[in-house]
């Protein structure tokens, strides 16, 4: 597989000399250099990329960022007039979906001093966006790093889930263990949500305490290298109730016949259709409010995703959740989520926690 | 003193019904609101405003969203067309710092569409920002608890730092303290910053083992109620050199001197210049290379700053740090700042916690 920098520009540049683009958000510029900072600027040429970093990163930068020449500069108009004039350059493609107003305004400024022209079409975001969706081998194994601290993580985690432990608690458990383990942090803060909580999907830890006969969802994930993992997984306290098993049930066997679906070369909305299809046949449609799943990546939640009006086309390399859930308002809600990755001849989940009820 | 939303529409808007603003970004929405959420647009027109929530935050927001009408909306377009009928609206404000050039065009065409200008000038920012600067009572009183939680920690802490443990052991003791203590969460990731890892400002921390006669700087702040607070102190493990002690006290020389001028109605630049021309007495400009201070609030970094630029008048209401340093290369450093309140009548520190040295 060619680098990222490389399928910029033979597919947006189309290796057009006076054509160029400009990456200013934290997370494209990662993508394409690998190299974490929180300030800089990716200028790519189909001549060579040139990241340009203050004095903080220049040289961290030179030692570490892949796929460009990393530079420092104070002036940074100055800086864009050598690049622009080394290489030709006429027309550079923007961020519109990352820039603000205002410094969309200040580089285009700078770019028209240099006779080259801004262009905000969008077409830029469509292309990292499009790069973005299909995962390099080495990006799959930053995924699954980060996956393998939460699935051992929820190990941790099952015999500290008892009568009386708040979800605030288990919150801060799941973390400490994370960071502990080696994770620079969380995907994103945990939804630990118990009995009547389990309805929403989005709870957020509260000082309920678990009772026996609760069920307990917890959406976790680790953040490593720059990737994140994202798990869900809905565990019993004590007995539940028939009606209780029964979601589970329902909720199991809509993700698992979801799953068996994914290969290359189907449409996303219909891997959608399969759990939806499943939850309906036993709850009213808003018991299933949310869409199946999205892709992961560097973001918690990148294109393409497993929902009712996504026409994309899967393709090896896609990294996708498959999470349906049933929310009983003001009863208990039940998720199960993993993240499937889109292999050549079908898929595989790179989720590795136990799914069968587990009533501890 | 008037609420934010009737403080706006008589500056901006200039209690003309055919001006309105809309605001988007999530910190700007609290500052008019108090209220939190993910998501959701406000609406100002000098003769009402308008918090526009989607379905997840209606209900809460109708509850609990000051100085304004709280109202949920399955379609925005149409949403923007009645109340832009309602007041006759013509010419409407939107955030230039804040909007990417996506969503700046999304809303412009929605607002053409009910017969209004978009005006993207910066000038609802600078409004917006001169009101922020000015802290009411009620800010003032979220931003002292959050640091009540900062200063409490730091008793907490000064135990537990003692040679052989780590920098990354007593940022989490600190966090973990902290979020015991009822913050929401850290201001900023903390800085922990021992013996060589002292001269650098920024500092990660890190696996650096604690040794006797190293100083340990933290740089710490408490997350509480959306409000920050920002504070940091160094302290030494054992016996320090004469010349560490030397550095010790002309920052803390510098702290207190820049400190003892502060009131309204002095020019901002001129508090860093007392701080600077201390340092430089003794020390080469490079050893002090960043701004004695920046103001505090919804934001880790606000206007007004005590920096070499800053020509901002001082006013009773604002909260900006004073926070000297002195960095030697590859040796260490010493930084200690307090949040400085300027009252009527000169000023009052927010900090409570020692800074004359302490020896572990």
């Amino acid at each position: 597989m060619k680098n990222p920098v490389e399928r910029l520009i033979e597919t947006l540049l189309n290796n057009d000399s006076q054509k160029a683009a400009l990456i200013t958000s934290g997370k494209n510029r990662r993508y394409f250099t690998q190299f974490p900072s929180s300030a800089g600027i990716l200028f790519i040429t189909a001549g060579g990329a040139y990241l340009l970093l203050d004095s903080r990163y220049a040289e961290a930068g030179a030692n570490k960022a892949k796929n460009c020449q990393a530079t420092g500069y104070t002036d940074l108009a100055a800086k864009f007039g050598e690049i622009i004039s080394a290489h030709g350059v006429k027309e550079v493609y923007m961020e519109a979906d990352q820039l603000t107003v205002s410094m969309a305004r200040r580089f285009e400024g700078m770019l028209n001093q240099c006779g080259a022209q801004a262009v905000l079409d969008g077409s830029l975001d469509a292309a990292i966006r499009n790069q973005r969706m299909i995962k390099s081998p080495e990006e799959i194994a930053k995924i699954e790093a980060a996956q393998a601290i939460t699935d051992a993580t929820f190990e941790h985690i099952l015999p500290f889930i008892k009568e009386g432990v708040t979800e605030k608690a288990i919150a801060l458990e799941i973390e400490l263990f994370m960071r502990n383990n080696g994770a620079d942090g969380l995907s994103f803060p945990s939804i630990v949500a118990a009995g009547p909580q389990g309805s929403q999907p989005h709870a957020v830890p509260s000082d309920y305490q678990i009772k026996k006969g609760d069920m307990v969802t917890m959406d976790t994930g680790t953040l490593l290298d720059g990737y994140i993992s994202d798990m869900t997984r809905t565990v019993a306290v004590g007995k539940i109730s028939d009606e209780q098993r029964k979601v589970y049930d329902t909720v199991l066997k809509a993700h698992v016949e979801a799953m068996k679906v994914v290969k290359p070369g189907i449409v996303c909305k219909d891997v959608d259709k399969v759990a939806r299809d499943i939850i309906e046949a036993e709850y009213p449609p808003e018991a299933f409010g949310h869409t199946l799943g999205h892709g992961v990546g560097l973001d918690v939640h990148e294109w393409p995703g497993f929902s009712r009006r996504d026409e994309t086309i899967t393709q090896p390399g896609m990294i996708i959740t498959d999470e349906p859930g049933v929310y009983i308002p003001g009863k208990y809600g039940v998720r199960i989520e993993d993240m499937v990755l889109i292999t050549e001849d079908g898929h595989r989940s790179l989720t590795h926690s136990p799914k069968e009820l587990i009533e501890l």
